[in-house]
């Protein structure tokens, strides 16, 4: 049996259903209209797009329960004294070594974008049904094998499986299966209306056809190994570009998998494997790579200070980049919220998701009087059960994961000091934490600050780590006023119970994206992602993520009935070299233009007139 | 009477209508459908939107037959010596002195950008019909007067009459009763797919509204000072941005009486007239203008190795911009043209306008060995016709006017003896010109070379300058390769008989926009215009030119029906802080993704059964 609570205004029903009935028909039902009606797979059923399965070998380290060597400081780092070009991978959570890398080298890099030419000669006139296919193959191994992925993921990254399951494997299936369901129409050469002028406007039609763009390239951040690597890998293959993708220092190991997989994909179904390619260095060394003539388009996600280089280094070849920076998210909170409970739940995942290392990540939770007050109460008490700790091999019941590394451990103290300095309260945490079992491991402790205000430096520069700040606002256009007072403007969320209210909020709300009375599901909806200030411009996810790695080709020809009657544009004997008689072109295109663009009848009769007797 | 010769293919038909049927009745009923059906004039006769009477006074210079001073080499400059914050106006055509002006201060920069602010914050909010009530107000005062916009942007730039009334006036015109017609349209919010998850899908709807940036730039160049000028400022008011020109300092006199003109506009509709600001700066000294942190976002048009440094400066900020520079366009040629003698009066207008000042002038012809022969021919007898000088004030019959200045000259000859050395042919033109009557103007002959090839420099270099350049190909691949084998990728034609051949060119040729069997008509239609490789990224004109002059805000929330119902997203209780049980709760997510993202239904019952059951 199942149970549905179901609750409108002060009413409330109870329903229940047989488990069989609602798997035998409620199911198949809304899963029928949904895929016939809402998502309108465009060829669900197509026989050519079947996915191919796919076996491969997962490494030694990538087991459960690997008993891998431990690093101990100092050899606890991605660098190797004296080894400028090895990069040594370990488990943030635990310390143990995955595996020792060498950098790209300059002319490994040169041949890479030969190698991805070539492959995107052949890969530009694929059909979508065998981009879809290559997806769809994809997409069932991540469905197959989410534990392995989300180990490997794990691994490298020392968050929990649990936040692997949402943060890396749900969106990267989402984004595929969109793409599956949409990306064709969305690249469809798109009609556009044509010149507005009376004559020319007859005469014209013109639209805009997405061709790819070459070789593009992609440099990723670590804290979603999998799915910030496999995003524009995704959107690159089915725009019909080549892929070269630059990731993390910090996830050497794991990304070197995850593209393989791709590779091996791409093997399978006789496709060109270099049409996805890896490469990685240490950013000193990057500038080579970025200001590279063979790259047609940047996807750079990072940090701040990183973009100016990249943006900087892009700017000698003129190439176009896409840049997607950090935020300051806040979630403004209104006092009418029905159930503050569910809400604080939902507060607590959009925090402490990947111990915060989340570009999307709540960093401030800005709450009207009442609703400060009763947050703050729930938060004080939920948060001293929080656990850490590793739980790659699920051996203990924890709530949040490691770190990817303790270099910025300094920083949120500093942080945290200077808030306290300046009023605010600290409630949990606050200190990085050695955990008992993982010594190595880099943990933060989950951190409860409130009466956090705009001149604390916390308020103003991004934390990237677990530390819930909590800000009062007096009414609803202080806690706009709050929000939007950050160089940041990534994305927001607001919660309420009153729809106008909340959608004229966000309208006033600076930041590219917004969920009302939701966190962050604006990503996982495939609209196109962005931020603007200083988060970044350009947008990937959804159309304008598909559209923006193509070439938007502006095209304009005559109209079919032109066409077929054989009418073509020529230069009236008015205005044809050589100029006849100077005043009357002069008076002839003058009428033209009073013609095509007068609104007033009178004077476009007059203006016929004219041209009639020119 | 009106004759009209109509042919198809081999037949022939001639009709005679009278004048007086041909405008009673023949051009209402077009301008009727024209306006109903085809370009769909939303408020077409709104009274609200009813143009309103400008008077503006037109200063001394701008008059016709005007006897202004004429400066003399080595004064003949627009620098002063030893007065560094002045600009020297003069007219390129007959040299005369228009005005000094000074630059714009580091801190008259500053002041615009908080007058900027401040008018914008008034004016986004406006309604688009008051948006509209300002561009049918400045497109009727230029309609009204074309003759006075025309001088004064040939006394500043050297051009003819005729080459403003096509390249300043009627691009303009069209801009604006585009933007009238269709702007609101564009910037309607728009509804989005939503994810393709069949849970989340049920729940979410997604859309992106288009807001206003704020204060935005325009660093515009000399070529079309009235049409490069108004463009972006058209633009941005539509939009609901302030903007601030940096017009160019070859054109500041006529720049500063056009941005004079929009202020009287929105003066007179009572609007802040800081909403359209104009500045102006030598190159060396617009750094601290393209680094502003006050500006939004960067429309910059001109030339390549300017923009990498406005790149580099606004990657300081991380002001987004979009770039239009130079091309190399081409003309591809088939054998199969109808009409060669009517294609040579649209190739010669393509290269000559503006001198051949003109970013998508045509730079290449590049002809099918039969269409050679032709072309040569007609232009060979053509072009010994061609008469240069100044018809500003209509005095003489002239072909092609001045240049904006004779910097460039030595670099003609030296591309036109590389050419010559290595097997091109000059056939008429090749060096400066001194008007007998006007010996300060700097004019360049009208030039033709043919047996152009690759290797010669003026097959690869932008000339922007009065060269007619014929390259020969073998067949139709050859013609391709040929247009291609540029760094810039700007704009092309190709002409034919045959439209799925000509069609099939375009789809091959790499360049933002193609125009089939015309020429350059892709920017009059108002397509999203701007180009790739070397010659920029981003575009500006139609739809994508006012949505890119705006936030795309992603705004995602419950579907109404729910909203309406009260339910409200939320946490589940398996994946809910603390997390009770490791194991369960991934069994969960991993159930929850095979349920969303499987397309065997088996496998989504067997989740949803396990789901039900958690």
């Amino acid at each position: 049996m199942i149970a549905i609570d179901f609750s409108f205004r002060d009413w409330q029903w109870q329903y229940q259903i047989s488990t069989t009935f609602f798997i035998c028909v409620i199911v198949p039902t809304v899963y029928y209209i949904h895929a016939k009606y809402i998502t309108k797979y465009p060829n669900n059923y197509n026989r050519l797009e079947e996915p191919i399965k796919l076996v491969v070998p997962i490494p030694q380290e990538a087991k459960p329960h690997w008993k891998g060597k431990r690093l101990h400081p100092p050899n606890l780092s991605i660098r190797i004294p004296n080894e400028p070009t090895k990069i040594q991978s370990y488990c943030p959570a635990t310390g143990q070594l995955l595996g020792v890398f060498s950098v790209t080298s300059k002319e490994e890099m040169n041949q890479q974008i030969i190698n991805g030419k070539r492959a995107q000669l052949q890969w530009k006139n694929s059909s979508f049904i065998l981009r879809r296919k290559v997806l769809k193959t994809l997409s069932r191994y991540i469905i197959e094998n989410q534990e392995d992925i989300a180990r490997i993921a794990c691994r490298d990254s020392g968050k929990t499986k649990l936040d692997a399951s949402m943060g890396e494997i749900m969106v990267t299936l989402e984004k595929l299966n969109w793409i599956i369901s949409h990306g064709e129409r969305s690249l469809r050469p798109s009609q556009r209306p044509g010149p507005s002028n009376l004559l020319i406007g007859l005469m014209k039609n013109g639209e805009v056809r997405y061709e790819p763009l070459g070789v593009v390239a992609a440099l990723v951040s670590w804290n979603y190994p999998f799915h910030n690597l496999l995003g524009p890998i995704i959107a690159s293959i089915f725009t019909g570009n080549a892929i070269i993708v630059k990731c993390s220092e910090q996830v050497i190991w794991s990304s070197k998998w995850f593209v393989d997989l791709i590779r091996l994909v791409l093997k399978s179904l006789d496709i060109d494997e270099d049409l996805v390619q890896l490469c990685c260095c240490f950013p000193e060394d990057a500038d080579y790579f970025t200001s590279h003539p063979g790259l047609s388009h940047i996807t750079f996600i990072g940090s701040k200070p990183v973009a100016h280089k990249v943006v900087e280094s892009a700017a000698k070849e003129l190439t176009p980049c896409v840049v997607e920076l950090g935020g300051k998210d806040s979630v403004i909170v209104l006092d009418d919220v029905k159930n503050f409970e569910a809400l604080s739940s939902v507060i607590l995942r959009g925090t402490f998701q990947s111990a915060g290392q989340n570009c999307i990540g709540i960093e401030r939770v800005i709450c009207l009087p009442k609703a400060y007050e009763k947050l703050v109460d729930i938060f004080t008490e939920r948060l001293s059960d929080f656990r850490i700790g590793s739980d790659i091999d699920q051996l203990d019941e924890i709530d949040m994961g490691a770190m990817i590394s303790d270099n910025r451990f300094q920083n949120f103290e500093e942080l945290i000091e200077d808030a306290v300095s300046k009023g605010a309260k600290l409630i949990h945490g606050g200190k990085p934490y050695q955990h008992p079992n993982y010594p190595q491991g880099h943990y933060f402790e989950p951190t409860l600050l409130i009466n956090v205000e705009p001149h604390m430096r916390i308020f103003q520069e991004e934390v990237f780590g677990p530390i819930l700040t909590m800000i009062k606002a007096t009414d609803i256009e202080s806690a706009i006023n709050l929000s939007n007072s950050t160089e940041y403007g990534l994305g927001n969320s607001v919660f309420g119970s009153n729809f106008t209210q909340l959608n004229n909020i966000a309208n006033q709300l600076e930041s590219g994206n917004v969920a009302i009375n939701d966190f962050a599901t604006f990503y996982v909806a495939q609209l196109p992602f962005g931020g603007i200030k200083k988060s970044g411009y350009g947008k990937f996810g959804g159309e304008e993520g598909l559209t923006g790695l193509c070439v938007a080709k502006s095209i304009v020809m005559d109209k079919p009935l032109l066409r077929w009657l054989g009418i073509a544009t020529a230069i009236p004997p008015a205005i044809d070299y050589p100029i006849k008689d100077d005043k009357k072109a002069w008076r002839f295109v003058r009428s033209l233009n009073i013609a095509g663009y007068d609104n007033r009848v009178w004077e476009i009769i007059k203006a016929f007139e004219k041209l009639a007797k020119s």
